[in-house]
């Protein structure tokens, strides 16, 4: 006799493992509608206090992987995804993608939207204006086989249970636990058919994950998750104090973006970048070593053909691809409000959450799922964390279009800086890398 | 700005404590239906792990009381009630209440229904023929008025919130945890409106509390959320490793119960009864001491006043008082296979847990909610625990109507029983008492 949903879900409270079966009868019986919503959100909260070992967090996203269709991508080559686990600031995505793509290597790629103080790479796409990000599977693969790149949400065939889980989480307070965000993450790629992954940790205090020791946990479980896929992923930790780059909001965003895909961004924002571009290339064997990929990368920022991928990614997709060259026709704020420093001294550290909440303040993020936000918005930092402003220079602007949270965010901004009078040490930005063997 | 109801599951998650307000916000919440059950389900797994203070548990049960209306019934005079947290053959009510009515204290009790392995009051009182449990609350106070008894079952009216909780707990695997039971027990019955009540707190293998150091707990905090209730309490801690008395099953318990009203019962019942009626009566201010009250209830016994109560009862709520003085016309089971002992022994133990499994299987309980049931199956145990039982003498009986159970009830019966050489000690009845200050 197999046992009711409620006898696992008692079997999970007390510590127990749930085999793939049982998992299976939990995870599909949800998405068919068979499992109520209240049980499922007992069994996370039940997760959160006991966790998973590796195996039934395999388990657990093989069954959200069968819950609905998985793509074969194999025709292609050997394509490559990258994921970041989400930070303030975090446009690596734009960067990255067309630089790979350029270099040779297929890059298909579903990404989500920005919720909470954390931006979501659809919303800066649609910066430019007509992108579309609702392909369907059929548009997704001509795309991926016509230019080698597509950047599209998730289509609702793939691991619909991870949407269905995902939501409730989000209403119950389940969202923090490593095996839920492992399985939910890994599912989705492994459905989408990337053969080599690359995540992007992001670790601190703007982050998911605040300690080293967390990121770790959440990295190895990912990578064995993908190993017993038959999938290569190697998961960089990288640092998210301070936002990454200047530009936090939608467009201003996309403009760093393109100002990086010429070579001409900011310092952390390029680093963070190649690290995970020269991954993707080794793991798509396009670059025998991270050296070598590297340098395809650079040239490629050189030579204009990063750019050009970004310009034609966009037209495949119905944006509009002359706001690539030209990005003052982007999305732009009514009104820019400088924030210069009281005294001369050091950037100590810009609390990255801080600076995330007033973007979204500002109407550049969700403070609501499905809300609709202001592409123009946001804040650019115009000193980074080790720099030196003299009194009555500039160190950040915020960027509005007249809402009413705007007062506020222009407090969180200024409290988000901390000021010291001796030059702090350059904080490491790619702090670990953790790969299948 | 208050707080979002994910943010007061988070806090709970994270160890911290809601006030009065959070918790109304969430059980009226819920009661109306604004707050969706896989909310409520994730914060009662969430007080699973983490628990609640005595003035943390004494708010949610506040809330769940006002979540319905709530009786006075002070014109009454002091009125009584009587609780047990459940056990195996428990037919306690059917005998105590009766007596502590004929001894002048009103005893007004709402029961529940037998749920897994344990009976309930209201199954055993429908053994008498049209015994009504579903009186309006007009009936309840007309009837408690006319003849100073009344036993149905919990209306709609009364903690609505307790009864919508308790169903998503169920299915949840959050019925395990002392705050929420006690904070259910406790709403209906500062709800149903009596001023004192004795609950009965089931200690052992039988019973959901299996350490006294657990029924302390529960009891303990029952007690405070009576008095900052204005209700006296007292909880009495009683064993329940073995079944309580000798019959287990609906009639076969009421059959047993009248025998006890006359004085004629097994001792263990008898026992465990006059501790609770002498305590009912002490808190009715009707006797002036537990020894006071025992005597007052054995007169009872002896002069029939008690069995006279339990008739006018029955007949009051529409059930066929005949059977009160003719028991033989209470539902029999079609087959009785009577259990007989291979070796001259001892009885070591009845697993109470397995006897009431065996009376589910033979359809006297419910395997789920809802269920029809049979009145008239169940087991009758020949020897207690401490009795030695001759080589091919009964010590069992099993009372079936021809169920596929039927096999696997006898094999649990069988296993029940532990048997030694040697006379164990007879086990201790009332293990502690905890009544508020």
């Amino acid at each position: 006799m197999s046992s009711r949903i409620v006898e696992l879900i008692e079997r999970k409270r007390d510590g127990g493992k749930l085999s793939q079966d049982e998992l299976d009868r939990l995870v599909l019986g949800f998405t068919k509608g068979d499992v109520p919503e209240h049980q499922m959100a007992a069994f996370c909260m039940a997760v959160v206090f006991r966790g998973m070992d590796d195996e039934e967090t395999a388990w657990l996203t093989d069954s959200m992987v069968r819950s609905g269709r998985r793509l074969d991508l194999s025709k292609f080559g050997r394509v490559v995804d990258k994921h970041s686990t989400g930070g303030i600031g975090d446009k690596v995505t734009l960067v990255v993608a067309p630089l790979v793509a350029a270099c040779g290597a297929p890059v298909a790629k579903m990404s989500g939207r920005g919720l909470g103080i954390t931006g979501g790479t659809l919303d800066k796409l649609e910066s430019f204006r007509g992108y579309r990000v609702d392909l369907t599977t059929d548009e997704f693969l001509a795309q991926l086989e016509r230019i080698g790149i597509v950047v599209t949400g998730q289509t609702k065939e793939l691991a619909p249970a991870d949407g269905l889980i995902y939501a409730l989480r989000d209403q119950t307070g389940t969202v923090g636990s490593i095996p839920l965000i492992a399985s939910s993450i890994m599912s989705k790629k492994i459905a989408s058919g990337a053969q080599a992954v690359v995540l992007d940790v992001k670790v601190g205090e703007g982050a998911f994950m605040r300690t080293l020791g967390e990121a770790r946990k959440l990295a190895r479980l990912m990578v064995a998750i993908g190993k017993a896929h038959g999938i290569r992923v190697t998961a960089e930790l990288t640092a998210m104090d301070a936002p990454l780059g200047r530009a936090v909001g939608n467009a201003l965003e996309a403009r760093e973006a393109i100002e990086s895909l010429r070579g001409e961004g900011p310092k952390d924002l390029r680093e963070v970048a190649l690290a995970a571009g020269a991954e993707m290339l080794v793991l798509a064997r396009r670059a025998p070593t991270r050296a070598a990929g590297r340098a395809m990368l650079v040239a490629a920022m050189r030579t204009g053909a990063g750019t050009a991928k970004l310009r034609e990614l966009v037209a495949a997709q119905g944006g509009d691809a002359g706001m690539v060259d030209d990005v003052a026709r982007l999305p732009r704020a009514r009104t820019v409000r400088t924030l210069r420093a009281e005294r001369t001294a050091y950037v100590g550290r810009i609390a990255a959450s801080a600076i995330g909440l007033a973007s979204v303040r500002l109407g550049a993020g969700r403070e609501k799922k499905g809300e609709a936000i202001d592409h123009a918005t946001g804040v650019v930092l115009r000193a980074s964390v080790g720099e030196a402003v003299a009194r009555g220079e500039p160190y950040a602007e915020i960027h509005s279009n007249g809402r009413p949270g705007d007062a506020e965010a222009l407090e969180l901004v200024r409290g988000a800086f901390t000021w010291r009078q001796t030059a702090p040490p350059r904080p490491r930005l790619v702090l670990d890398r953790i790969a299948s063997r």
